[in-house]
C-alpha cells in the first residue's frame, strides 16, 4: 500500500512548521569539530531527543566517552539511538542521521548569520548552517514520524533511529557503538535494512539514489623548527624556515590537474570497463551543472564522463589550508615556527586508509629527507573511513525507487558519491544488509560551505520521499 | 664633554619609573596592520605626544591623509614632530622612531598577554608587543629628555624627534612628509646627523652600530576559482582547487637551504670579495647565537661568515601564509575558493621594489601559465622599501662608538641588518646627511614574534647610550 495522500497533504499543510523546526536546530551551533562548541553539541542532542520523545519515539541518550582534540579532553556528544514499533510482522528499518555541523562564521564569507536560518522565499530556499547537512534530512523523518503520532496511525514499519553528533569530525565513538548494538541481543537487532539520509542529488532536477561512496582519509603534516615565530628580516636565509619546507611537501601531493602524485594511490584503482562508462554517460549530469555547482567555469575536463568518474569512482586529494602560519590580511613579515598542513585523500575501493597511510606517510618522509632541512616533520594521519559500495538492484532500492516516482514522477539517477560518511561502511559491515542513500538535497546546496541551503521543495517533497519509501518498504517483496 | 655621571645615576634611579611609562605604551595595542586597531594607533600617538609635550618638546601632529586598508578608507595615524633646543652653535640631530606595533595575540602562542607588559625579574626581562620594536627605544630617548627637563638642564644638541605610527605596514605617509619637511624652510632644515633606534644587537653580549639595511618587497598572490567555497567531497577532482595552484605557485619561489629561484633575484647581487669576508669574520657572532636567538638548531650552514652574509648581504624570501584557506585547529575538509599567499623578499644593493617586481611577476605569471589551470590569477606588490647603506667612519658613527665605550665598555659591532626600516633611506637621501642605526635591544628579543622582549638591561643601559650618544655627538668634529 502507498503513502496514503492525507500524509502528503498533511506535509504540505504543516510546511511552515516543519521550518521553524529546522530554524531551531540550526539556531544550535553545534559544530563538532571545534572543542569551545562541544555544549552547543551537547544541546543540540537534548534539543532533538526532546522533540523525538515528544513524536512517541522511545529514545535514550547513550554516552560515548572521551576523546582528545587539540591537546584537551572532551566527552563525546551522546548518540541518540530510538524505536518506533515493534511489530515482528513489519520490516524493521534503521535511519540514521547527525545532528552536528561542520565549523561555520561570517567571517568566512557567508552573507547571513551562519546560525541563523533565513527563508528566501524568492528563490525557495532555507539558509543555514546544517540545513542540508544534515539537519534537514533528520527532521524529514521527524515531520513523517510527527503524521503518524499526531494522527495516531502506525508506521508501515518498525522504526529504529540513529543519530549522532561527531559526523564531521570522524564520527568518533561511533564505530564501538554500532558494532556493539549490531550483536545478538543489540538495540539494532532485527534491523532488515537502513537508509542514511546525509547526501545530494548530482544536479538540481533529478532525485538519486546512491550506492557507493568514497572514503577519506584526512593528514596534518607538521614541520616545526624555531622555538617561536621569528622576524623575517633578522631570520631570512639564516635558517630552514618551516613554511618553505612544508610548502614543497605540500607541492609533491597533487598536480593541478588533479592527479595524486603520491606513489600508487592512483595506481590501486583499475580503470573502467565499457560498461561502467556507459552507466556515467546515462546520468543527467552535465559540466555546465558542476561549474554552476561550484559557481565557476573550472571543471577539469569538458568531458561529463570523465569528470563524473574523478567525483565518483577515482580518489582525489584537496589541500584544505595551513595552521600556524599567518593567515589574517595585511601583511606580516613573519617566519611561522611551527606550520600544519591538512589534506585529505578521498578513497575508492580498493583504497582504505589502512593501504593508503603507508603510502602517503612513506612519500613524505621520502619528500622531506630530500629538502635537506634540519626542521623537524610530523604525520598525522588523522580521521578516516573505508569507502563502501551497496547493490543497487536490492529490494531496499526498489522500495526507494519507488517511492521517487511516486513523489517526484522520474526516476532517480543511480549514483556514487564523492563525499565520505564513514558510518555507512560501519553499518554495512556490522549489520551485514543492504543499506540504501536516500539524498534529500541538490548538488548545488553547499554542503561544507558558505552559504549552505536547502531548496524548500526539497526539505517539503524530501519529507513525503522518505515516508513514501517506508510505505513502499512494506510493500516490496524481499 | 662626555655626558655627566648625575646622568646616568639618575637614569639608574629612575628605572622603575620608566618601566612603568613602558607598561602604559604597551598596553595600548597600536597594530597598524589591522584596520580595527586603528583607533588604538592614535590613541597611541596621543598619548605620546602628550609625554613628550610634558617633557618640554615643543611638537605637533601632523594629519598624513588617508589611505585603504582591507578595501577600507582610513585616516593615517599622524606623524609626531617635536623639537627642543635651537641653538645655532650645536648640532642639530634628528630622531626616528615609531610607536605602533606589529599584531599579536594570545592565540599566537604567547605565554602571557602580548599588550600587559609583563617584568620578569628573574631573568631581567620586560614582556610584551612593542618592547623592544619600537616603544622601548622611543621611550629611551624621553627617559634621556626627562633628565634634562628635571634638571633643568638643556641639551648638548639641538633634537628634532619625527615619530611614525605605520611603520609595522610600508610606512605609509611618512615618506612625503620627510621630503616635505626636509626641504629649505621645512620642519627638519639644519639637521646635521640622523639617529634611528629601531633594530637589534647582532648577539645578546655585544652592542652594535648599524650601517645597512635590507630594503623590501611583499607580495600577495591570489589564485580564485569557485564561486564559494566547496566540499572536497562533492568537488575534490571535478573541478580546479585554488590550494592545489597556489601551493604550486609558492613551491617554485625559494628552496629549503634559502635559495631564490625567481631568475634573476640571486643574480644581481655581486658576490663578497675578500676583504668584505674578514668584516663578516670578526663580528662577535656564533652559529649558537643565532640557532640560541631562533630557538632551534636550524642554521642554514655551520659557516658562520655563510649565515651572516644571509642575513646581512644577500636578500632573502620567506612565505609568511596564506589568506582564505583553513587555517584552525582540527580537520576541515573544505576547498577554498579564493587563496592569498603572502610572501615577501628582503632586498640588497642593488635590488629596489621597481627592478624586483617585474622579476617576481613574470615569474608568477609564467609559473601559473604552466599549470594549466582554469582558475584565474592576480599579483600584488603590496608595500615595499629599498636598501640602505651608510658610511660607517662619519662622525655620526664615531659618536656613537665612543658612547658605546663609555656606557658598556667595549666597542660595537658593525653591522649591516637583515631586517626594513624603509624611511631610513628616504631620511638619507631627503636630508643628504648620516644617518645612524643605533640599536638598544638584543638579537633574541623577538621583534614581530611571540613573547617580545627587551632585557631590562638594555632598556636602562640604552637609555644612558641614547643620552651619551648626544654628549658624544656635541663633542665629534664635523
Amino acid at each position: 500500500m502507498p503513502a496514503p495522500d492525507k500524509f502528503f497533504k498533511y506535509i504540505d499543510d504543516n510546511a511552515d512548521t516543519f521550518i521553524k523546526r529546522l530554524a531551531a536546530a540550526v539556531a544550535i551551533p553545534s559544530v563538532s569539530g571545534d572543542g569551545t562548541h562541544r555544549k552547543d553539541v551537547v544541546a543540540m542532542a537534548n534539543w532533538l531527543n526532546s522533540e523525538l520523545k515528544q513524536l512517541g519515539v522511545d529514545t535514550k541518550l547513550v554516552d560515548l566517552g572521551k576523546h582528545v582534540m587539540d591537546e584537551q579532553e572532551l566527552d563525546l556528544p551522546p548518540a541518540i539511538l530510538g524505536k518506533l514499533g515493534n511489530d515482528p510482522n513489519k520490516k524493521t528499518v534503521l535511519i540514521y542521521g547527525h545532528y552536528d555541523v561542520q565549523p561555520a562564521s561570517k567571517s568566512d564569507g557567508w552573507d547571513t548569520d551562519p546560525f541563523t536560518l533565513v527563508v528566501d522565499e524568492k528563490n525557495g530556499r532555507l539558509i543555514g548552517r546544517g540545513s542540508t547537512d544534515d539537519k534537514g534530512p533528520v527532521l524529514g523523518w521527524l515531520n513523517v514520524i510527527q503524521y503518524h503520532h499526531q494522527n495516531n496511525i502506525p508506521l508501515p514499519v518498525n522504526l529504529i533511529c540513529c543519530f549522532e553528533g561527531m559526523e564531521e569530525s570522524g564520527s568518533e565513538g561511533l564505530d564501538d557503538l554500532v558494532r556493539k548494538e549490531s550483536k545478538k541481543g543489540g538495540y539494532f537487532e532485527g534491523t532488515d535494512c537502513i537508509c542514511i539520509s546525509d547526501n545530494y542529488w548530482l544536479n538540481t532536477r533529478t532525485p538519486a539514489l546512491t550506492y557507493g561512496l568514497r572514503g577519506l582519509a584526512y593528514y596534518k603534516v607538521t614541520v616545526a623548527g624555531p622555538g617561536r615565530d621569528l622576524h623575517s628580516g633578522t631570520f631570512g636565509r639564516t635558517v630552514h624556515e618551516p613554511m618553505t619546507d612544508l610548502i614543497s611537501l605540500l607541492g609533491t601531493l597533487v598536480t593541478p590537474q588533479g592527479d595524486i602524485l603520491v606513489p600508487g594511490v592512483d595506481d590501486m584503482v583499475p580503470p573502467p570497463d565499457e560498461d561502467e562508462k556507459a552507466i556515467y554517460a546515462g546520468l543527467d549530469y552535465s559540466i555546465a551543472d558542476i561549474e554552476g555547482a561550484a559557481g565557476g567555469q573550472i571543471a577539469l575536463s569538458s568531458d561529463k564522463v570523465a569528470v563524473l568518474m574523478g567525483r565518483m569512482r577515482y580518489p582525489s586529494l584537496s589541500i584544505h589550508g595551513i595552521e600556524g602560519a599567518f593567515y589574517g590580511a595585511g601583511g606580516k613579515t613573519v617566519i611561522p615556527a611551527k606550520v600544519s598542513g591538512k589534506f585529505s585523500i578521498r578513497l575508492v575501493p580498493p583504497q582504505t586508509p589502512d593501504n593508503i597511510n603507508p603510502l602517503v606517510i612513506d612519500h613524505l618522509e621520502k619528500a622531506f629527507a630530500k629538502l635537506g632541512s634540519k626542521n623537524k616533520l610530523n604525520i598525522e594521519a588523522a580521521h578516516g573511513g573505508k569507502p563502501w559500495m551497496a547493490d543497487h538492484r536490492h529490494w531496499n532500492y526498489e522500495a526507494a525507487k519507488r517511492a521517487t516516482k511516486i513523489v517526484y514522477n522520474q526516476d532517480p539517477d543511480l549514483t556514487r558519491e564523492g563525499g565520505s560518511i564513514p558510518v555507512t561502511l560501519t553499518f554495512a559491515e556490522a549489520l551485514g544488509v543492504n543499506v540504501l542513500l536516500l539524498p534529500m538535497g541538490r548538488g548545488d546546496d553547499g554542503a561544507h560551505s558558505t552559504n549552505e541551503k536547502i531548496d524548500k521543495s526539497n526539505f517539503i517533497q524530501g519529507s513525503k520521499l522518505l515516508g513514501s519509501y517506508l510505505y513502499e518498504l512494506a510493500d516490496v517483496s524481499k
